[in-house]
């Protein structure tokens, strides 16, 4: 099959073998695909991995017990052995033994097939296009925050980046009853949120003031010492950006204004595709561009350009 | 009046106007005053002061209102302006424009006179000596951890650090019926909370392991990685150092275990002076030596060599 292979610091599409059935497993007939900004990170040496890259998407099940034989699906990345502590403390996203798939020790979506536990599936309900499934594992990361920090309806926040996350965290926020404010760097991206009534500012324009609640999603790690500042005293400051770079910190701003600061990465699927269903999430306008899988390393080149937002890759011809 | 004038990044006594009465102040006659790292960093540059040094004192009000004058008290450094929006919700510890004692914008109690601000003002039970006293404000911060996180009896936590701060915190987290294991680099110091039958480890004899809940009190920069790393996923690190300089950071581990750093600095007085009335918390051990005044630049020597603990200043002859 082809997969955009990842070796070093050069991603590539080359043939790969079909990934084996394995017991507890299904193998997926990937439909669309999804590139996130970890890929770049990836490709830059964040995690040192080496593999089919590839962690968001929708297909169609191709081979596992027939529960799940031909239905179309969404998976979870995180795959845990489901038998330690942390496993049975109900955070199997954090099991210390696991794969992530395209990520860390699994090969991932980007590519024609992929193997995924039959624990990690979610159908999707048949009013979800692909083109929407598809955005449930990064919709599903901006929950998280929800699962993270009680959001107080009302509560003035600010979101930091107008990329995919900024973008579907505000919404989120604002689902949830906040006030959202976002400074990003792109009108056209910040328009986005402005058509559903959401608060935007360029970031030349921004005037600093301080929130009681920061999400920091600007994906680079000068974001963080302008999060800290925008932090109230005693305010809680959500980390979403997983960078590959480290960064100078002053950390004594974390001390003597108290903040909290909140490391978020993967999220809970099930509210993601309840506000995919609903329409409750703009996440149509987010779509840069649709490449053919053979193309996937030009994917990557173009989610990589300033003006682009989710680029996808169709795998199937 | 004698007192420790910072200027630059030369600490030394001079002699310095007494401090003038004012509405809603007291003037406190000093008896002894406690040296902390902060006043090290100060003198290495952090927050950029210039004045009197010193934010842990006990005294006898000198000049006050009939209530207070002659009364023997400790004093919280925060000085709040008490009318902002910060005082109206209960931060006035946070107040956007308060000076803090010693440290920002306030003459501090390295001397044989300081103002405080009634507000600030608590009495000394009788049967708390000034030895034990002046460890008021160190004890109010490590208080300050069961103001900001909840600890669940019989909770393995982790203190990492031997200096005053770690002894202290170690000793309200296992107050609060958590189970400490603190780690450090000396014998003398682990030996004084082993006594309280707390687990201690020396650093080199460390197997890492991580825990729910792990306080910073190295006082270093470098302190935060091993913090990080010893943090489990979800887990909660409290962050008590506050030091001068930046450091190179990896902030992709907080949020791949989606860790919580909750910076933490000044506490509560009255849980502090408590504790010291019923005798909770051992800090006689942690004297050091005590210096007059006259040689309080040589306290701040003592205090900076790697044995020290705490350095306390006579004021009065």
């Amino acid at each position: 099959m082809k997969a955009l292979f990842l070796e070093g610091d050069r991603a590539r599409v080359r043939d790969q073998p079909e990934p084996r059935p394995e017991p507890g497993h299904a193998i997926v007939r990937v439909r669309l695909a999804g590139v996130c900004n970890t890929d770049l990170e990836l490709v830059k040496g964040y995690m040192g991995f080496r593999g089919v890259l590839g962690h968001e998407f929708v297909g169609r099940v191709e081979d596992a017990p027939d529960a799940w034989r031909g239905r179309r699906v969404v998976g979870e990345i995180n795959f845990a052995c489901g038998r330690c502590e942390t496993c049975a403390r109900g955070l199997a996203r954090h099991c210390p033994s696991r794969t992530v798939m395209g990520i860390h020790g699994a090969d991932g979506a980007l590519a024609e097939f992929v193997r995924v536990p039959l624990a990690n599936l979610h159908a999707v309900p048949d009013d979800v296009p692909d083109e929407r499934a598809v955005f449930t594992e990064p919709l599903a990361a901006a929950f998280e925050i929800l699962e993270q920090v009680s959001v107080a309806a009302g509560t003035r926040c600010l979101v930091l980046g107008d990329g995919k996350l900024g973008l579907l965290a505000a919404q989120v926020l604002q689902g949830a009853g906040a006030r959202p404010c976002v400074v990003g760097h792109h009108e056209r991206k910040l328009a986005i949120l402005a058509r559903r009534g959401i608060e935007t500012v360029l970031e030349r324009d921004w005037r600093p003031e301080s929130f009681p609640l920061v999400v920091e999603a600007t994906g680079s790690a000068r974001g963080f010492a302008a999060a800290v500042a925008a932090t109230q005293p005693r305010g809680t400051l959500v980390l979403k950006s997983t960078v590959a770079e480290h960064s100078d910190v002053d950390l004594a701003p974390l001390v003597i204004h108290e903040i909290q600061v909140v490391g978020s990465r993967c999220g809970p699927f099930a509210p993601a595709l309840r506000a995919l269903e609903r329409g409750d999430v703009d996440v149509a306008s987010l779509l840069t561009e649709r490449v053919p899988l053979a193309r996937a390393d030009e994917a990557l080149e173009r989610a990589a350009q300033p003006d682009a937002l989710k680029v996808l890759v169709e795998a199937t011809s």
